[in-house]
C-alpha cells in the first residue's frame, strides 16, 4: 500500500464533521490533527477519527503534514487558506472562499498555480458528472440553454442569515459555479429577482428566500437558476441541459425505490431530504480529488479562480435584485 | 367520400353500447339497425345512434346490410355469428365465441375463410401494437419469455359469475390470446393454479378470483399470466417481453400526467380505472378493422381459429387448476 | 336529443381544419357554413364536414346561425370577431385576438359581456385542469412560484415569421395566459431575454427563437417561462407549480407506454411530437365550452379581457427583450 | 468507542473479498485472520485489510476471536460453520448452507439457538426493507400474492455450473428465502418449470438457465418467481407485493439519475449491472447485523432454519421441474 500523507482539519463543525471522516478513511491520507476553537467539539471529533488536537501553527509546523482541510467558519476561509498555502501545504477549502469580493481578489495572486481545491461539491457529484459526459458526447448537439433547480428543504435558523452572506453568496453560488462548469463560457449579463415568501424574519434580517436568476453568455446561451430556501418536498436538485438535438437532465435521487399503487394513485418514496444524504458521494469524491492533489497525482480541477468568479457573479445577482436591472459583467 | 356500408348491431347492452357508437361514427359504416330483446334498451340506443329497431331476420334480409356486430349475451355469440355468416354478412363478434368448446369446434368449418372478426380487443391496443413492433424490430433479440399482468379493479357482481364461464374463459382468455399473438408459437403445456382470496361468495358460486398460469411452448418459451378480479389500485394492464438482448414492456396509462411532490413522497395520478377508459382506443380500432373487412379492403386479422384456440387453452387452465397438474395440449 | 345549433366556420386553414371537425361532430352544433377566401380549400373542408360554402355576410344573415368560429388568418381575427358579435352571434376566436394592442384595446368595449370565447386551448387541457384542481385543493399549500416550459419541436417555415407577430405574441402568449390562469394575480413586472440560437434566418427576419421570461406579481410571486422554437425532442409542455407545502407538476404525455430496457439503459417512447396530437383533447374541449356558450348553458370562461391582457404582456416581453430592462406594468 | 471484537475470515475468493473489507471497516470488529487454501490469494487480501494469514485451527484457538465469516467454497460452508460453532464462535455463513439437504438436516441440531447468521443478503437490502415496512403498515391491505423478478445479467462461466448445485439451489434460493420472509407463511406446494434458452452448454452440463416457479401457501397465497441467467439489460431485481387494497413494489436502482430526451424517445441510464453494485449496501448491512450478534446486542434474524427451509424448497423446485408436476411439501 502507498504511504499515507498527513493532513490537518481546521474546523470541527458541520462541514468538518463531513470532511474529517472522509479524510480519515481515505487510503492515502492520515488525519493527523484537528484544529478547533471550541475545545470540546474538537476533542470529540479528534477522538472519533484517531487524530490529535493541535493549534494551527503547531500542525503546520509538522513537516509530515502535507495538506490542510479548511472547514472553519466562512469568515476564516480565506485567512486559513492563505496561511496554509504560505506554509507550503496543499489546501482543500470549503466554499465560499470569502464573502468579500475585494478581499478575495486581493489575495488571488498567492493562489496562482497553488495546490488549492475549492469545495464546490456538485462538480464531484456522480449524477452531474454523468450528465456532463452526456453533454460532451454530443448526444444533445450543441448546448444552448440550461436550467438549474436548487431548492432547499427548509430555511436555515434565522441566526444563520446575518453571517451567511445572503442567499446569493451562500446558496446560489453553487449554481453559479455549476453553470460555469457546464456552459463552457462565462455569463456576460445577469438578471436576478428575489422575494421573501417563506419566512418574514428572513426579510427583517435583510435577506430573501426565493430567487430566479437568468445568466446570459456572449454567444447568447441562457441559463435559469431557481432557488428557494424551503421546498416542502425535500432537497430538489435538478439540472436540465437543452441542446440543438435534444435535452439531458439529472433528476432527483429518491430515498428508496419503493412505490405504492392505490386507488388514489401511485406514490414513490421521497427525494433525498437534505444535502448531507444527497451529496454524500460528492463530499467523498472531492476529498478523493484532494488526496490526488496532496499526493501530486493530479492538479486541482476547481481552484481559487473558480471561487472568485462565482463570488463575483453572486455579488452581481445581489446587485441585480437590489436595482431590478441587468448587471453587465 | 366513400359510400357507407350498412351494418346491424345485435345487442344493446354493455358491449353494444361501446361498439354501436364506434360503428355509427365510422366514416365507412352506417349503423342501420339495432336488434335487442329488451325493447326499451334497444330503442334508447337506436335513437341515440340514428338507427332503427329491427328483428334479426328483417335486418339480415336487407341486402344493403353488409355486416353484423354481435354484442349479444355470451351464450348467443355463436348462434348469432352462424346466422349472420350464413346470411352472407361480415361479422364482428364480441369475445368469447362460446363457453362450450365442443359446440364451438363443431361450428368451426363454417367460419373457414369467412369474413369474421373476433373482438380480442387487446390486439388492437396502440400500446400492445407498439410493443409488438419493438419485438419485431429485433431490439430485444429473440423473444424467450413473456409476463402478462391483467388485474381487474373490482370483482363483478356475484350474479355475473355463474354465466361468466368462470375466471379462465371470461377473463384469462384475453391473456391467452395475447400470448398467442406475441409468442409466435402455441403453448404445448399449461399449468394454472387459482385461489379465492377476494370474495368468498365467488368460491361459493364455484369460481376463483386470483390465478397464476404458466404456458410452455415446444421450444421452451415460458409465459406467466397474472390475474385477479380486484386489484385495489385500478386496471393493471402490463406486458413484459423478455428476449435474448433485453426487455420490452407496455406499462400502464395514467388518467393524467399530474404529479404532486410532498414530504411523504411523489404521487402520480392513478392508472386507468377500468376497461372502458383503458381500452377505448382498442375498441375503436377493432371496429376500424371490421370496417376494412366489411368493405373488402382487408382480411380478418383475428378470427374463429384464434377464438377456438384461446377457448381450448382456457379450458386447459380450468382443468389444470382443478387437477393441480400440468395439462398437455 | 337537444336541437342542434347552426354555426359558421370562418377559415379552412390549419386551425379551421381542427375546429371544423370538432364543431361538426359536436352533439349540440351543426356546422352549417364554411367561409374561406381560397375556394378549393373551403370546398374540400365543407364537403368533408357536410357544410356549405358561403360568404360571411350570407352566413351571418341566416338567423339559424347562432355562432361563429373565427379561424381566419391572425390579421383578420379581430375584424371577423367584431363583425360576428355585431351580428349577434356567439364567437369562438382562435388566439391571438390581434397583433396590435392599441387596435385591440380600441375594440374592447364591444366585447364587454359578449358571448366570446378566446382559443387559449391550454386552459382546456385535461392535464392542466387536473393540475389546477390539485393547486386549488391546497395540497401544495399557497402557490408561490411557477415554471412553464413550452418548447416547440421544430421552428416554423421562415415565411411564417414576418406575419407571426414575433415569438412573444405568437408563442409565449400561451404561457402568459396560462400564468394568468394559474397565478391568481397579474404580473406587475416582466423581464425577458431572448436569443436566436436555432436558425440565423429567424434573426435576419428580426425575430428570436429562444427566450426566458420572468414575471413578478405584486405579492412577490415569480413565474419563469422557458421557450424555444426547436427542442429536438418533441413538444415539451410542462408546468411546475411550487407552493408552501410542496410542488405539483403536469408532465409530458408520451406517444405510448412502451419501454425498452437494454444494456445501454431504459428507453421510453417519445413525448407527443407536436401541438396537434398533444392538445387534441383541449381543442375538442374548447369547442365543447363554446357549444355551452352558444346554447346559453354557460358564460365564457376566457374572453376578450384575457386576450387583451396576454397581448399586453407579450408586448411587454418584446419591449423588455429589446431594452434589456424590466418593464413595469 | 467500544472495544473491537476479533473475527476470522475463511475464504478470500469472490465473497471473501466482499465480506472481508466490510468486517475490517466495521467500528466494532477487527479482522484478525484470513484463512485461505490459496496462499497468494489469502496473503493479498490479508495485507490489504491489515489481517494475518492463519490456519483455521490456529485462528479458532485464539480466544480473542469471537466470530468467523465463512466465505469458503459452497461445499465447505457446512463443515466450516460446524467447526466454528463448536469452537464457540459466532458465525456468519455465506449462502447456501450446503447443497445436500440430508447432510444439512443432519447438522441442524447443533445450530439450534446458536449465534449463526446466514447470508441471505436481500433481507438486508434497504429497498426490500422499505417494502416490508410498507406491507407491515397495512397500506396495501392483506398481502395476497407476490412476484419476485431475479434476472442475472449474464450467465456464469460453464465451469461454475457443475459445482453450483444448479439454478434452483444456487440462484432461486434467494427468491425462496425472500418469499419466506415476505409471505408470512411457508409454501405448501411448489410448481417449477425451466428451460435452457441462454446457452446450450448449460443444458449439456445438466442445468437450466430460465425458470418460472409458483409457490402456493396453505391459505391460498400465490408467489411467482421469475429467473434467468442472462437478461441482456442488467441485474433486474424487482419485488411486487399485491394486497387487498393495493400494490407495493421495489423497483430497480439505476446507475445514475441522468436521462436523455431525443426524437426517438427518452432514455434513462441502465439499472445496476450486477449483484456487487446492486447489493453493496445489503452486504454491508448483513455484516452490521453479524457485528450485533458477535457483540451480543442482537439475536440472528436469519439462521440455519431459514437456510434449511430455502434449500428444501430449492430441491422441491428441481424435483418439480424434473417431474413436471406439483411437489407438495
Amino acid at each position: 500500500m502507498s504511504q499515507k500523507h498527513d493532513v490537518v482539519l481546521i474546523g470541527a463543525g458541520r462541514m468538518g464533521q463531513i470532511h474529517g471522516p472522509n479524510a480519515a478513511r481515505h487510503p492515502d491520507l492520515r488525519l493527523r490533527y484537528v484544529v478547533e476553537t471550541d475545545p470540546a467539539l474538537g476533542a470529540k471529533l479528534a477522538a472519533e477519527l484517531g487524530a490529535e488536537i493541535a493549534t494551527l501553527s503547531d500542525a503546520l509546523a509538522d513537516p509530515a503534514v502535507k495538506g490542510a482541510i479548511v472547514a472553519s467558519s466562512t469568515d476564516m476561509h480565506l485567512e486559513h487558506s492563505v496561511t496554509c498555502i504560505k506554509a507550503g501545504k496543499a489546501v482543500f477549502c470549503e466554499k465560499p472562499i470569502d464573502l468579500d469580493l475585494a478581499k478575495a481578489r486581493a489575495a488571488a495572486k498567492l493562489f496562482d498555480g497553488a495546490p488549492f481545491v475549492l469545495g464546490f461539491n456538485r462538480r464531484f457529484d456522480p449524477h452531474v458528472n454523468a450528465l456532463k459526459e452526456k453533454i460532451a458526447s454530443g448526444v444533445i448537439g450543441k448546448l444552448e440553454t440550461l436550467t438549474l433547480i436548487n431548492h432547499d428543504p427548509a430555511s436555515p435558523p434565522p441566526a444563520f442569515i446575518p453571517r451567511s452572506g445572503g442567499l446569493f453568496k451562500d446558496f446560489t453560488i453553487h449554481d453559479l459555479d455549476l453553470a460555469n462548469s457546464l456552459l463552457g463560457e462565462p455569463p456576460t449579463e445577469i438578471f436576478a429577482t428575489a422575494s421573501c415568501l417563506v419566512d418574514p424574519e428572513i426579510a427583517r434580517l435583510g435577506d430573501v428566500d426565493t430567487a430566479r436568476v437568468i445568466l446570459r453568455t456572449a454567444s447568447g446561451k441562457l441559463c435559469v437558476i431557481s432557488n428557494t430556501r424551503r421546498s416542502g418536498y425535500g432537497y430538489d436538485q435538478r439540472v436540465e441541459a437543452y441542446g440543438s438535438k435534444g435535452m439531458a437532465m439529472s433528476a432527483n435521487e429518491r430515498v428508496d425505490q419503493v412505490q405504492v399503487w392505490g386507488e388514489a394513485g401511485a406514490s414513490a418514496s421521497p427525494i433525498r431530504p437534505n444535502f448531507l444524504n444527497r451529496y454524500a458521494a460528492s463530499y467523498k469524491r472531492e476529498i478523493d480529488h484532494f488526496a490526488d492533489v496532496v499526493t501530486g497525482r493530479a492538479k486541482s480541477q476547481v481552484g481559487f479562480a473558480e471561487g472568485l468568479a462565482a463570488l463575483a457573479w453572486a455579488e452581481a445577482c445581489a446587485e441585480s435584485a437590489r436595482t431590478n436591472a441587468v448587471v453587465k459583467l
